[in-house]
């Protein structure tokens, strides 16, 4: 039985799996326009996936170390967590992710040229359902894939354990993904600004700038690519923990019923999901957001029905369908907080604008007021959806470990739209890529409008997808953390206990730590860009007349491997952190860091992505012709704001969401190693 | 014995206090120069005491307020911890800690002007030691009314729990000095800058600016009463939390003496700290700062000695001795950290400036990266002198609680030599505003380079002093922290329990919301003072021609009541969360909130004041003629990190100290109250 509904979950991912392919067979047959825009499709095309080989050159040695040390480890340990069979699940774990952000990404990179075309040929509708469809494959990629490897794994070995290999291959895939492409990203479009925009003067997309491609790749690589590996983790990462959890908190025959109730929780919201897909469609004169709305509320009230049905039916009580649906309204909230503070229709983002005014220094002042102000509301709908989560579980099982399977489940209520979630994500950088191409091809103006109203729709999204990022790596880290603490049979982690101060203080640092070498390694890898931007401007005759084409290429292989060489110091910090601390100090020591690291880091990544948003839309919030309008000084002031909240919303910020997530699970795989430690 | 070696402590205090008298009397003596300038210092003085006496009409109110409270609270709990002479005790702890904040401060407000008429007479030797000796006032001032306090306290009464009372007054005191005197000090600074230094084009302290006064008087209000409450707050703290839990950890016959000890080694540190001071003097052609360092040195060496002697004679081992000098050598540590971030001596200041070729944003970016990452060391050192002091003492006594009294004489170590280290900060804003009067009383340029040359140095003890604030105050918290743990007798506050991780995520969002807060504060209080300021130069004729004067008392008084209006909020919050939380969530959840705000406030405070403080040197570095020098590009974009560094280092990173220790003492006084929480 437990196999049996196991394999019944793993049907949903693969339905979604179809349904990903339908959409990409009906994208690929689209028209893809003019032949410049077929030109430039294709070199974003190559460029994004240039970014992705060089990036898997470097994540074979990667894995394969980390497969040999698990192994080894296995061997000496004879541990049930750390062995072969939990290698061979990190492998897996890390495919799937590869393969979930590989295919995301080709198909988005093909939806965006069509997007322009479908704005040129048929208008807002089409190019609205287009650019959302390329987003879809990527939904249903990563949940249906996750759904996929963690249900098989499961249902073949019904082995919990392992499950936590899977969690970490997802991991280490997120760390590749999003630090290194949120430093591309950056990279390349700080290049492209300074030396394009300040230096010479050409508009921004402006074929002549070498630096051009670069840019647009960056942003499949970092906003689509990244993102997607993020979500892909949190998605594993919590149906993992509830998985784990389940069958520790509940004894007996029936005890296998927990274990399998969030895996059919998770199909339900994955076709859900699909359900919700079918409702997004435009309609003239109105506002593309209401229909992306729609389709996200419908999945998720699809998903509190089946939750009470489900969780009655098979469980006998409601109580575990209030915690799903308590993570699920979290999310949902978070995402509309996140909203209230980076969009220009509420008070914050026009506070920030008046600021500039004054100058730089006031509107960098009070875009970090604005951000730090921002952890407030986040962080009370956290704790109550902890509470509410734990409260209404604790006690259906062993106690206090019930009330903890129930906040997984909040998790995994919570990421079980990630289909629509990740649509809805991913369609705003396909639609900023379609604008892109629209500019590049000169395209009439008319597009470009239809173009800039979807991607302003997708600031939006892409804000509202950032809090709920943060929100679901946060209930996703605190989930594995409390399975890590049962796991290695805890009985406290103790604040009192000298050696969990110290851990928690130490792991509160990391997060700044961890966030200032991202910043820097931006600077060095946006150095490298402007360099050679620079270069080809001096070098290459008549570049700047277009009498000649730029070396696009060449940019692209710089920043590519300027992103992927700042990235080690970050990752390494991340992936030895929890072992130096679990050996030296213990693994109570080890739960102090990651409850440490985990509080500074959740409010840091709100704080910083805010800040950075609230930037961004207060400087087009003036360009919309307030304080001056463009290129007045308060314009001038918000630019600073918006280049300083770059590095602060799509590099330092979301990679906060790798940094605890992929710590609590190391500490996990590796817990057999740590004991009481070895000082003190 | 324990009441008599208690008075002899006490007697210490008094030593110090009459010292503090001779130096008082010594510089009264000396001469202020110039009509015009004892003017201007007149201005001056009269203006810090009218901010402070508006500050105490607020504060009489408040402090009545809370010995009601007190009392009643007590009538109804009938507790040992909260009654009418816990309230007592914090009525003598409120009026202690503004005594001697108002003694120093009419010191520092009288050395400021004679330390200018010295570099005006005898040169760079006699500046020097008038400016020092001001500061030394406020040093002795601070510890000697602190330890004066607290052990007549405990020698009369022979109650441990009351102090907690006078811990809660100083803190009171401090919020007041410390977050007010912060807001009031850059409203008026940036409100005299911009009106003055960017729309009116006058050079800074220039007598035409109405504002200028307030800025000077700011100096005053926030550098040195500020940071005097500060640390009188933390002196008293440690202190106190080691009696308590040295009566906790040690029963028997010689319990007491585990009580005492940490009383005669304050008294020792402040002998020491006394024949420290009579070091400070400065030669030809040297550096100042070598001057002031070996005042620090000698009071160091000489707690080193005597610890050891006390721990060994009067303990029987030399273990407490290690603790004492743990606590010590990370304070000095600490501080050399700070100068390392914050200095143009070494890289990172360097690499701001550097950044600063490529406008603002960059400035900006890696000016926070620089603050982030200077957040690794002091928080590691914290942790390594957690560790050491737990360490050696743990087991001596109760088990766990021993080490736990370790970790209090760590903080007691750390902050035995307050005495100097007040002394050297609060010299820092005295010869700043020497350098001010200097200028506004068009003294010769000789006088003001030597001013310069002392407030130059004045800039790096300012900054090492608030790595020494920011590190005190953690160990006093953490040591109040685990006081409160023992007295409301948790077993233990365990991460794994769903209320502490909530505690922990609230607690951890409070110093983010706080910095927010206090931001917002420093933006509408200089809002107010730009408006007189515009004001003045609109209507009063000939204003800046220098024909007639302007109204400095208006500005004074202006930027006065905004500050203490804006402290309103932040002041409530820090007061009113952990009651909430307590009488919510329960005591355990609190003892979470507060190990969360504890975390994220340490390493905010850090990275503000650190991020702070190095824009600020690059700035002087660029001034100083790199990357172009005065009035280039870089120095521009180098002046909007100054300006964004200013409410960093100056009110918001500082007031988090207070934040945090005040949160603690609030919830220790407060604990009968706190149960298992009325939800959950």
């Amino acid at each position: 039985m437990l196999s049996t509904l196991t394999y019944l979950s793993a049907i949903g991912g693969v339905v979604a799996l179809i349904y990903a392919i339908i959409l990409a067979v009906r994208i690929n047959k689209m028209e893809s326009g003019t032949e410049r825009m077929k030109e430039i499709a294709q070199s974003i095309n190559e460029g994004a996936k240039a970014f992705l080989f060089s990036e898997y050159k470097i994540l074979v040695i990667f894995v394969a170390t980390v497969f040999v040390v698990i192994s080894v480890c296995g061997i000496i340990t004879k541990s049930d967590v750390l062995n072969y069979r939990t290698a061979l699940a990190f492998l897996i774990g890390a495919i799937l992710s590869t393969l979930a952000g590989y295919c995301g990404m080709s198909v988005a990179t093909k939806a965006n040229v069509r997007t322009a075309n479908a704005a040129k040929e048929k208008g807002m509708n089409s190019a609205l359902s287009t650019a959302f469809s390329g987003g879809a494959v990527m939904g249903m990629c990563v949940s249906g894939l996750g759904l996929l490897g963690v249900c098989l794994i499961y249902a073949i070995t019904g082995d919990d354990n392992i499950l936590f290999g899977f969690s970490l291959g997802a991991s280490s895939i997120a760390l590749f993904a999003r630090v290194g492409g949120g430093i591309y990203t950056k990279a390349a479009d700080v290049g492209a600004d300074l030396v394009g925009k300040v230096e010479a003067g050409i508009p921004e997309d402006d074929p002549r700038n070498p630096a051009t491609i670069a840019d647009n790749v960056g942003d499949n690589v970092g906003d689509v690519a990244g993102m997607g590996a993020d979500l892909f983790e949190s998605y594993a990462g919590s149906l993992i923990s509830a998985i784990s959890l389940g069958v520790l908190a509940f004894s007996g025959s029936s005890s296998w019923k927990y274990a399998v109730f969030p895996c059919l929780l998770s199909a339900i919201g994955l076709i859900s999901s699909i359900i919700g897909t079918l409702f997004v469609r435009g309609k003239d004169g109105k506002n593309p957001q209401k229909a992306l709305n729609t389709g996200t509320y419908v999945a998720s009230i699809l998903v509190v029905i089946s939750a009470i049905l489900l969780s009655y039916f098979m469980l006998g009580t409601f109580r575990f369908a209030i915690a799903i649906i308590a993570g699920l309204l979290v999310g949902l909230l978070i995402g509309t907080i996140t909203e209230m503070y980076t969009s220009d229709k509420f008070p914050f983002v026009k506070k920030i604008a008046k600021q500039s005014e004054t100058g730089s220094a006031t509107t960098i002042i009070s875009g970090i007021a604005v951000g730090m102000q921002s952890t407030l509301i986040p962080s009370i709908l956290i704790g109550v959806g902890i509470f509410v989560a734990y409260f209404v579980t604790n006690g259906t099982g062993a106690d206090g470990t019930s009330g903890i399977y129930g906040i997984a489940l909040a998790a995994v209520g919570m990421l079980s739209t990630t289909g629509i979630t990740v649509a809805v994500d991913a369609y705003g950088p396909i639609a900023d890529n379609a604008g892109g191409i629209a500019e590049m091809s000169n395209l009439p103006d008319e597009v470009r409008e239809i173009t800039d109203s979807l991607d302003s729709v997708g600031n939006t999204t892409a804000a509202i997808g950032k809090g709920f990022a943060i929100g679901s790596a946060a209930l996703t880290a605190l989930a594995l953390f409390f399975t890590f603490a049962q796991k290695v049979n805890l009985a406290t982690i103790d604040i009192m206990n000298y050696k969990v101060v110290i851990g928690l203080l130490v792991g509160g640092m990391l997060p700044f730590l961890f966030s200032s070498l991202t910043m820097d390694s931006v600077s060095k890898a946006a150095q490298s860009m402007i360099e050679e931007v620079r270069r080809q401007f001096r070098t290459i005759p008549g570049i700047l007349e277009g009498k000649s084409k730029p070396d696009y290429k060449n940019c692209v292989a710089i920043s590519t491997h300027a992103a992927l060489r700042q990235m080690i110091l970050p990752g390494i910090l991340a992936i030895v952190s929890p072992i130096i601390i679990g050996v030296l100090l213990g693994a109570e020591a080890l739960g102090g860091m990651l409850g440490g690291s985990l509080t500074t880091g959740v409010l840091l990544a709100i704080f910083m992505s805010n800040s950075g948003g609230a930037w961004d839309n207060a400087k087009k919030y003036i360009e919309g012709g307030h304080h001056g309008g463009k290129g007045s000084p308060s314009h001038k002031a918000a630019v600073v704001g918006d280049t300083v909240g770059d590095p602060f919303k799509d590099t330092s910020g979301p990679s906060i969401n790798i940094l605890i997530k992929l710590m609590t699970i190391v500490s996990l795989v590796f817990a057999p190693l740590f004991g009481n430690g070895i000082i003190g």
